[in-house]
This record gives structure tokens, sequence and C-alpha cells, in this order.
């Protein structure tokens, strides 16, 4: 197995909650806070947090505006991100080959 | 998008230390700690660790020996590790297959 396997894993995605919202963004292209929170049946705070970082990282972007009265806050990806979300997916794709039994029923 | 797509991600076979741990475990049955240590570039302090997570959630079985004075510690993988490590990998396969985008290059 070669060092660089599992250094293709980027912890940025690689975390449940963020790979939950990279793959909901890489299907949909954006999606509002309140899908993401749905979908991923996460707390607000949480799901901020996880936006945060993929702000941080400048894998999304994040933008805050009104619908009526009411705050609406749409995430979208960035072209780094879904260049790095691919990347993950073929490092998976990679560990996933390299890791199934021989004798796997399919 | 099925609220179970990320509830079959085990968190705790998806840290990237316990994912690259059960994997060289499914290629190779069993795997001794310096081995895994190399493989994986991790303190031992910080293997310690993650084999004691997966050993207490009965997914690996960790054996203590002595080759002359020296202490060996070998892991193997449980027939329920496996058998998780599997449903894993399948839980991955989805994400992958739902998360692709379209026009993928391949």
């Amino acid at each position: 197995m070669g060092d660089n396997l599992f250094d293709a894993i980027d912890e940025t995605i690689h975390a449940k909650a963020r790979l939950g919202i990279m793959s909901l963004l890489a299907v949909h292209g954006q999606c509002d806070f309140k899908f993401l929170r749905d979908e991923l049946q996460l707390t607000e705070g949480n799901l901020g947090n996880h936006i945060r970082v993929l702000e941080q990282a400048g894998y999304i972007d994040v933008q805050k505006t009104f619908v009526g009265r009411r705050p609406k806050t749409i995430c979208s990806p960035t072209e780094l991100g879904m260049n790095m979300f691919q990347q993950y997916i073929e490092g998976l794709e990679r560990i996933i080959r390299m890791a199934q039994p021989p004798h796997r029923k399919s």
C-alpha cells in the first residue's frame, strides 16, 4: 500500500457532516441552509459550524439574503471545492478498490 | 436523497486513522502494531487510541505476545468488524454514486 492512499483523504471534507454537505452541493449545485439541516438531520448550530469550516477553506460560498422578513442562507460550492471533492471521491474509490475483499459477494 | 444515506457511515470506522487500520486488516487479515504505525504514519500513542476504539467496539482483536524479549502486538479483524467494514464500504459506494457529477471525466 502506498503512503499516499490515506493522505488523499481531505479531513475538511471527510467529517461525516461535511461529506454530507459537499455531496448535496455536488448534486444540487446550491442548497438552502434549512434544506441541508433537514436532509442531514443536524442542529442549526452544528450545521453552521461545518459550513464555516467549508467556507473558510474556500470550498463553498455562503450568501445571506432575505425572503420577505425571513433570512435565507444559500450555500454553493466553489470551483476549488468541487475540485477537492472530486479528488476526495477518487481517493475513496482507490481505498475501496484496495480494501475490497476478493471473495466479496456482489 | 434518503435520510439513511449518511446514517450508514459508521463513525467508528469513518475516522481517517481507523479507516486506514480497517482497510489494512481487510487486505492483510492481521497486522502487527509497528506495521500499522509505519503504513499509516501515526504516533504510537495515536495508533494505540484508535486501536482501543476498534477493540472496544468489538471490531478487532488485539493479542500481545513477546518475540524474545520484544513485545509484539497483533491486531486482527473480528467477524463483526469485517461485516461492519463491508457495510461501511457499501455505504460509501452509495454516496459516491449519488454525488458523482454526471459530466465527470473518466
